[in-house]
């Protein structure tokens, strides 16, 4: 599978592939703690970042997006050498190694770019398959922050802070 | 002291009173993680928040604007009863007790306002002051992100991550 994948940095005209996956995947509000009924514009202008940020997308073998990826400094000043990086596959595309190729991408990426570590402040505890992927790509849960996500399915969860030093 | 403080929900035009405050501690670069050199514009934006959040200021005797504080989602969406603080105190009224009374008052509005918890990203370690006060006032030190922080005279040091139920 990921010989077959392309993972690129984004252009504008990207945008258009890359909504209905955040939308579907925020809509579903399982994982994710943007409202579940954003607007396209705040989408976009959260999604599709500007230096020192940046946003990518993985591809298919027909070239069609099945994935997005986001790096931006955690925080501002003096604490942005940490970056902080936000996933998105296509549900459809679950389980192919593409959340893998995006995350081994981004990291290379925030590296290449002057970053230090890698700092995520809401991986959802129950989404399994992502804090698996996380352990074997090198991060740690810092620590699990008591019902801080109210799951549709399940009520309050934890919400993982995972880090690792690039 | 408290006796002789005022705190209460900010308007528009206490603005003027609230940025050299802003700009001196940011400016100082060793306790929060916004650009040191950041515009009035985007600090405005940053800190003047709009519901569900909201912004405080500590008035002394004479009505004179001495601190402020903000409470804002720290998550959207199926995150959002988790409340974000931020606190500044005129440097020229540290150790004063501005700096609880902004804490208590933001903890009861966070309260009376839904959010079930409060939570700190970005507490620099080795600001020994603000810990030890949010310690008094029932956080606890959840993790800390090591060398998060690039503090301007001790380099590479961490950033508390703090959390209290409400």
């Amino acid at each position: 599978m990921l010989g077959e994948m392309l993972i690129r940095e984004t252009t504008e005209k990207d945008w258009d592939q890359i909504w209905p996956i955040f939308r579907q995947i925020v809509a579903a509000g399982d994982t994710y703690g943007y409202d579940v009924d954003i607007k396209e514009d705040d989408a976009r202008s959260s999604w599709m970042q500007k230096p020192p940020g940046g946003t990518f997308v993985a591809l298919d073998d027909r070239g069609h997006i099945v994935g997005t990826a986001t790096v931006h400094p955690n925080q501002g000043g003096n604490g942005s050498h940490v970056a902080n990086g936000s996933y998105m596959v296509s549900p459809a595309r679950a389980g192919q190694g593409v959340g893998r190729a995006l995350g081994e991408y981004s990291i290379d990426w925030a590296r290449t770019h002057g970053y230090r570590a890698m700092q995520f402040n809401a991986v959802v505890e129950t989404n399994e398959r992502a804090v698996a992927l996380w352990m074997s790509l090198g991060f740690e849960i810092l620590t699990t922050v008591p019902a801080a996500f109210n799951h549709p399915d399940l009520g309050y969860v934890g919400l993982h802070i995972m880090h690792r030093t690039l």
